[in-house]
């Protein structure tokens, strides 16, 4: 069976996951969003690869900051850009999930970027439109986070150059981190040999060692060596849970100080996807110290979301 | 008396309601929209009608999928769209409406798109601004909703070819519809030599045969024969009133099912002007079978709101 | 110490308050104004100035009024811009909010305009951006609300012609008004060479008489031969607070009527900041009247907040 994110000439024609995705397409999106990370040094910070096209922002869940990024990654492309929260219309109204994809269609739209609380809501949506019309996951349930995984792989690739003698760690609430799922799988397929997670076994998946993963509960052993830190933000609802005692707990023996990171390769790379809770996963002394490649991130993100974007409306209907 | 959409050389400079425009005028608007109709098919969906012009998007209530439509379509004359929910602005702050209209207007606006609850106050506005801003009504309380009529007739139209060999009959909650009340001044001056009312008598307007409207309670009698059939949405907060027993008892007697269906021509098309309520206005059968023209509304919804804001801003001060 | 809102080469690179703006900036600022009022007029009222630059609209204080007519600025500059409002976004995630900022600069904006309830908060702001970007207040808790103050003086230079020979007088709750404040600065600056603060004693900042200011309490003595009147919105919480015993006694005694008013000169100019509560600090009379220029304000307002992006825009990093 054919991946559902491509077109049968096997292009991508829709960003849902990065689960099934070849190393080729991955790297195509690394190096599309190569081409596009120097226009951020210009003085008009545009091209016109999306130029009369419509873009739908469907946010069923709130994220102003995502939400932000592919609003600033489809003007780049010059294309028009719609925002709806879909909660406050629609939803609200009795209509269906699909009934309220298909009016939006029938406005002809181009790209839909969905964010849904449930998982599988974007690969449902894909499925029910037409060729012409392209889905970009912006984050669904505890299912996956694409483009924040691309984002991550193109900044360790920019850091690092090679990913086939990395050692990776994801560190945090694994348990319910889209973007720990979609970076395991990005990282896996892109060569690195050695992906390691590191969390509470309260905050573990069962099972996640058949992601080809090293799991650790002690983050000072799993720390030792690494190049690259990835850090997960600790959702408020975790710190009152029954997972976990405190956040003053979770700090003293997950949370990045600089102690810890000494363990790390002396030239590791520090990520987050943000927002950061500071004191809780991570001291502000690592935050805002040398190896953070945080704002990095921010930055490569809008690239990396003009690459996804122009590469899927250039796929063949 | 001058009908008050309507500028001294007798052209449309405001869109208020469909009730008194003259046959050419509506004609001017669907033929407009036919130009822009082929626009979804191009590479580039934009024409520079309106570069460099403000359109105020107007919200007194809230419809994200309306003021979708109306933001697309100005997007794609070229126009800069501003949205403004207004119920959590000024209103809010104890300024009168026609201040908020005249500060908005002191902006330099062009057209203002307005919603408003209040049945009457798009006229209110079109009659206070200067003659150089133009007002379309984007449904006002249960008086009128032209744009939405004006997209049936284009609908109707794109199917029958001819309006005045047509039987065409609106089903459901016709006393609180101002998309029923558009619809039946349109269809009336349009030609059409037949209108139905089908709905339970607590759901009819009294006088409405004064319209030229023939008026059922039976839904089998009402569809005989006809050509066209819009279906209108049921208001949830109408389902748990006084004027109807329950949702279910509504769909058994006035919902569009394939049987009834089959009482109207074998060629007639079913509209909605959505959100649907699958089972109660409407089957799922229904909706998805080849009868219904459902889409196509939304997506000629979006030429004939570019032809109308077109052909107000086009209209001498 | 250098003033915090230019560069090194004395140019005006962040707008955050009037005080201590040189007379030669804030003439400057007012004669850019002037070359994008006549905009208005044209067909496109859009000049290429901010092309492919990035406009954020930062709200963490509710305002669809100021942020529109920022939006509508920007967009007349032809740059891109994007609302966040930020009370319901990151704030709301426990993110600080030099986080927040260092975030979006990385998503490579140029220009913030920034709501905050809290004064300071655009100054902390502008204090931690790279050289690059450029901060505009659009209203800081008590502090100041400069392109208002801006908009005021464009307006009262159109007016009179010359700021030398004027007597301003600043109507209201002076005490709690950012716009007051702001306008203060600025009339000294621009060489009034009188300018008088009315309002009730509860309404009074202790130590105004140190800005320059002429303290009157009785709203009669104070409208004495007055070239200017700047009335300030009485926010409705003062009207039920302890500090006024009610909106109409309010009225009574500092309300703006025709008979008051007639105590200025006879060519004398009203303004007010909007939105207005007619009836309490204004009669509908005066506010209808010929003397009022409260939509000129409005509409210069636009030109002046264009002014002021393409003027920090422009300034070297």
């Amino acid at each position: 069976m054919r991946n559902p994110q491509l077109n049968r000439h096997g292009e991508l024609t829709h960003l849902i996951t990065t689960e099934g995705l070849s190393r080729q397409i991955l790297t195509h999106i690394l190096d599309t969003a190569n081409t596009f990370v120097p226009l951020a040094q210009r003085d008009v910070k545009k091209v016109p690869l999306l130029r009369g096209k419509s873009v739908f922002n469907l946010f069923f869940e709130n994220s102003t900051r995502t939400r932000t990024t592919f609003e600033i990654a489809a003007a780049r492309l010059s294309a028009d850009v719609f925002n709806l929260n879909i909660n406050v219309s629609s939803a609200s109204k009795g209509e269906t999930l699909l009934d309220t994809i298909a009016n939006l269609a029938a406005m002809q739209a181009d790209i839909f970027v969905v964010r849904h609380e449930a998982s599988g809501a974007p690969f449902l949506i894909a499925r029910h439109v037409a060729p012409h019309i392209h889905v970009v996951n912006a984050g669904d349930g505890r299912h996956a986070h694409p483009t924040q995984a691309l984002l991550d792989m193109y900044t360790i690739r920019h850091f690092k150059k090679d990913f086939t003698n990395l050692r990776v760690a994801i560190v945090g609430d694994i348990l319910h981190s889209r973007v720990a799922r979609s970076n395991i799988h990005a990282l896996t397929t892109l060569g690195v040999p050695e992906v390691r997670a590191i969390a509470p076994l309260t905050l573990l998946p069962s099972g996640i060692e058949q992601m080809g993963v090293r799991v650790f509960s002690d983050i000072k052993e799993g720390l030792k060596d690494v190049d690259v830190i990835i850090m997960l933000r600790l959702q408020n609802e975790r710190m009152r849970g029954a997972l976990l005692p405190s956040a003053h707990e979770y700090f003293k023996h997950y949370g990045l100080t600089q102690e810890k990171l000494a363990l790390a390769k002396s030239d590791a790379i520090v990520m987050h996807p943000g927002p950061m809770n500071r004191g809780v996963e991570i001291d502000s002394a690592v935050a805002d110290g040398p190896h953070a490649v945080i704002l990095d991130q921010v930055n490569f993100g809008i690239a990396v979301r003009m690459a996804v974007m122009s590469i899927v409306a250039g796929a063949s209907a």
